[in-house]
């Protein structure tokens, strides 16, 4: 990820010092043997590594007075907070960003950072932090970038454990994948469009009126997606946390309620 | 469900004959007082019920010779296999029909109906079956048109428990859900084509060549989601069985390989 980054910067003819563990050489980038030489460089200090373990032992005793340090580092919203107060302590302004995408996506539309914190760090160097991928600022909780990443993420997660169990479904039957596929993505994809709903009710906490399909409805319909599943020999380990969910708070007396009302439920 | 297809008729100036439990009227529809005096108005018989028992204790008895019996009862394919056994015996011909749209979507664009068994009711009756949804057959086997809806439900419930999931995170500190939905829709739609190549994949067989992402690098990642829920109060269990089995194919050796691979694995 580091390097798509790099290189976008410098296709875009921006003068950019690197250092990593085992890069030597990159087209057209100045390489440092050392990260304090490739911090000292520039005000504007973007790291993207492993963990953010990495971030301390690499950046310990490197002195950050008067940087603008950007993270790019996937964590926890726990350790942008840290980190955050961790580069105050060493005199840097800070803002902790989560990259949405993969590294082929960088430098296209698509590609997106999550970034909170300093907001001036993003603004004054919108024209470079900007070439990689369009900046999104969420605002001055540290925490706030890599809670919205990992969010955006949990919910894809979600939505590849369900085409996971779809295609399985498909595929014991020897339903061609590739013709099904188009079905499940535009299936999917309309469906999706039901959080702005959801979001709506969360918001109101009216999760009972209009409701088109209420949950009582939808417990009543898992014995098919159950009893299809069995009948093809597809373990529904990936579904029935859902359905347990589903059905926990209809038995609590919420059967007439949107799946809005699931969220608070896991909390 | 069966009102709103009713009404399309209607309102396409279909002459139409209705029977349920406990319709008296239905504006411009002829309505029955018994389900017998319904089938036999018409060669076309379109049948809407709760489940498949319903079918039966409804049908049972009533002279289905010469007809043409379409059911949009939702189902499992194995009901749907022997509900066409079922109408054979009784001299009808017979297509299983799985609607992927809820009633306020009947009669739009979006509404769409899987057809299998007799391709000749599909074609026959194309100007009647193709007012209430587009009609989409996918094959002579009577039990695909309900293994095809399954496994798009199926898609979508694991869409929902990742939106449920994503929306606890952010819920939990107080982001405004309206205005997170937006970027958590766009994530998810953008994220889902996925399935274009994993369907790709498996008619190949090859999980290993130009893997963006392999098991091991996203099993590495999982600690930052299961620590962000953590630390935000919400119970990760509709995420931990993908989890779980990325980490199991990955223990069996499989890390280099892309998401596809997990299909087999539920199997």
């Amino acid at each position: 990820m580091g390097t798509a980054i790099a290189q976008s910067w410098l296709a875009a003819g921006i003068e950019t010092t690197v250092w990593n563990r085992t890069t030597k050489t990159l087209a057209g980038a100045v390489v440092t043997d050392s990260a304090a030489a490739a911090v000292a460089a520039n005000r504007l200090v973007v790291v993207c590594l492993l963990d953010d373990d990495s971030v301390t032992s690499t950046l310990d005793g490197v002195d950050l007075a008067g940087k603008d340090l950007v993270n790019l580092t996937t964590g926890t919203p726990e350790q942008g907070r840290a980190r955050a107060e961790w580069a105050a302590e060493r005199g840097a302004r800070f803002v902790d960003g989560g990259i949405m995408a993969v590294p082929p996506m960088i430098g296209t539309p698509g590609a997106f950072v999550f970034y909170s914190g300093s907001q001036a760090i993003v603004d004054e160097h919108a024209d470079v932090l900007g070439v990689p991928a369009r900046c999104h600022y969420v605002g001055e909780d540290p925490g706030h970038a890599a809670l919205y990443d990992v969010a955006l993420l949990s919910g894809m997660y979600g939505m590849f454990a369900g085409i996971t169990h779809a295609f399985a479904l498909v595929r014991a039957e020897g339903i061609d994948p590739v013709g099904f596929a188009p079905l499940l993505v535009d299936w999917v994809t309309a469906t999706t469009g039901v959080a702005h709903d959801m979001a709506k009710r969360l918001n109101t906490g009216d999760f009972a009126t209009d409701v088109t399909s209420n949950l009582a409805m939808q417990v009543a319909g898992t014995a098919t997606f159950l009893d299809t599943a069995k009948a093809q020999g597809v373990d529904a380990r990936l579904l029935t946390p859902l359905f347990d969910l589903m059905a926990r708070r209809v038995a609590a007396g919420f059967g007439a309620e949107d799946n809005a009302s699931l969220v608070d439920e896991l909390r």
